[in-house]
């Protein structure tokens, strides 16, 4: 897809956090002594499911809808999503007041659907895998010239996402560690590029579930690897690692932890409960990798992005049979 | 049940804020662009769900726990309750450390009993009626000799609950109303004194489920009047008015407005979706109101009291048959 890899730098961070800030939430940062107590670290749960859309994607998708030349704005956006992305992206666009056609999965749950179509956003529909969702985009965009706003392997989009953690270290001093989900590697990179610039002796941790693990494999390797549709209920987490996100995972991740299914949805349930927050199952991963290694962050102050709350409240896991 | 009447005033407010401070949470206040369009009005979400133990009762109890006298405290508290001043009482009890006794309607949800346990208090069970709740209660307290805090009707309490409407007031400006749930007014009570002493002109609306319209009716005759086991999904409205709240609610508040219970799934299942916090139906009430009642809200700045969070997560209304 991309045929030019463009690095961000930490200027482009500091220029999209100008450029997205009348559009974007500053979320709260909650802490809990519940959590603090079960795990022995000190947590504080940096809110992206109280963000625009729902999502910390809808700071990487304004930043990259607002630096649109004039000439783009008729042709509009357009960009393929297991669902979050999509909506963030009809959410800037909406902002702007231009066209965006979001080529999605027809398995992706109804409230992101609904929540695309709310924001306005136009959905091409195609099958839940990789690459059926490649195929169908290169038509759509083939076809109405529309600016491709890729889900993370975007400069733009990377920068955007890295405004969340710039946020963090000033509403929080002194972390030893961050933790975030990584499914294509956006929010992870954001977060590498703002860290490893502003906060360098902060280390960096990604989760993921044991049936989307292809990043945890490919940092082992030392390269790429993809998988075709992998299952799992952290529904945000199933596409691969890209260039430009390997560029970032490769060079400042400590490591990246996976967890179960029942994992995640216990602690998914556990959070709802305990923080009366309502998440999705994509940010549960983090808080289950901690409870699962806690040799690993007792003792330390530990950022943990709840990246979402867009969940389909009549389809709850732990109510699934 | 109570002897005599002791009308707290407002110095016995800022003694119980004082008092209470190191257990309580300052709650954070919440806003909601898509509310605000959808309701007309500018709304402060006051997120007392957010409160130790899930509910705004932790308020009230720590001020009675604090409060007691030294030779009270071997013999510890007690007290009756739909569930959420049993649990507060018990965190309160917990952080002073003495005894707290229970009775509580067998039919309360099991994450209610469960987090009554997982602080220390001790339960005993009656029948799902005030009349029965009352004379198993009053045999616990012949028997341990336990100083009873009442849920509601106690001026330690109110004095207690007034304090969420002081921070409000102190977060944001010049509201021209507030507005909760009302079951026996313990709640409203406390903004009635807080707010008719610093706030005179911030009228004080009360919501309450049709289903337990006591609230209203009493308002509209002139006298309390009491319903033995109505019935609602917002099973913390289902207790009467009692003299001391009846005095609160009598002279301070403009209205008591009534919803249908779908109005309340509705109105709650919508707060989870836009807001993504996690809260129960009796939170749900006054936001219903304020759809159902646009032209009394349209165009005013209103605070709205979301009361607790503690829902059981297994038992969600929208997805009962």
């Amino acid at each position: 897809m991309s045929e030019h890899m463009i690095i961000p730098t930490i200027e482009d961070m500091f220029a999209a956090h100008e450029r997205i800030k009348p559009h974007i939430h500053n979320t709260p940062v909650l802490t809990s002594s519940y959590f603090n107590e079960l795990t022995g670290a000190e947590l504080f749960f940096k809110c992206e499911n109280f963000q625009k859309a729902g999502v910390f994607k809808a700071r990487g998708a304004s930043n990259a809808v607002f630096s649109l030349s004039d000439d783009m704005l008729e042709k509009g956006v357009a960009t393929h999503s297991s669902g979050n992305h999509a909506l963030s992206l009809s959410y800037a666009a909406g902002r702007r007041g231009i066209p965006c056609s979001v080529v999605m999965p027809r398995t992706a749950p109804q409230a992101k659907k609904d929540a695309v179509k709310g924001y306005g956003g136009t959905i091409i529909e195609c099958e839940p895998s990789t690459s059926s969702r490649e195929a169908v985009f290169a038509e759509v965009v083939a076809e109405s010239g529309a600016e491709f706003v890729h889900p993370y392997n975007d400069h733009r989009v990377i920068a955007g996402q890295g405004t969340c953690s710039r946020e963090l270290i000033g509403q929080v001093e002194n972390l030893d560690a961050v933790i975030a989900p990584i499914g294509g590697g956006g929010m992870v990179s954001g977060t590498c590029l703002t860290l490893s610039n502003l906060a360098p002796s902060t280390k960096i941790y990604a989760a993921e579930p044991e049936q989307a693990d292809d990043a945890m494999r490919s940092l082992k390797a030392g390269h790429i690897i993809a998988d075709d549709a992998p299952d799992t209920i952290a529904d945000g987490l199933k596409v691969p690692l890209k260039d430009l996100t390997w560029h970032f995972v490769s060079n400042h991740v400590t490591d990246i932890l996976t967890v179960s299914e029942q994992e995640i949805i216990d602690a998914m349930k556990l959070i709802w409960k305990r923080m009366k927050i309502v998440m999705e199952p994509s940010s549960a991963v983090p808080l289950a990798s901690i409870i699962k290694n806690r040799n690993t962050f007792a003792g330390k102050r530990v950022g943990v992005i709840i990246t979402g709350g867009n969940v389909d409240l009549d389809l709850l896991p732990w109510l699934k049979k």
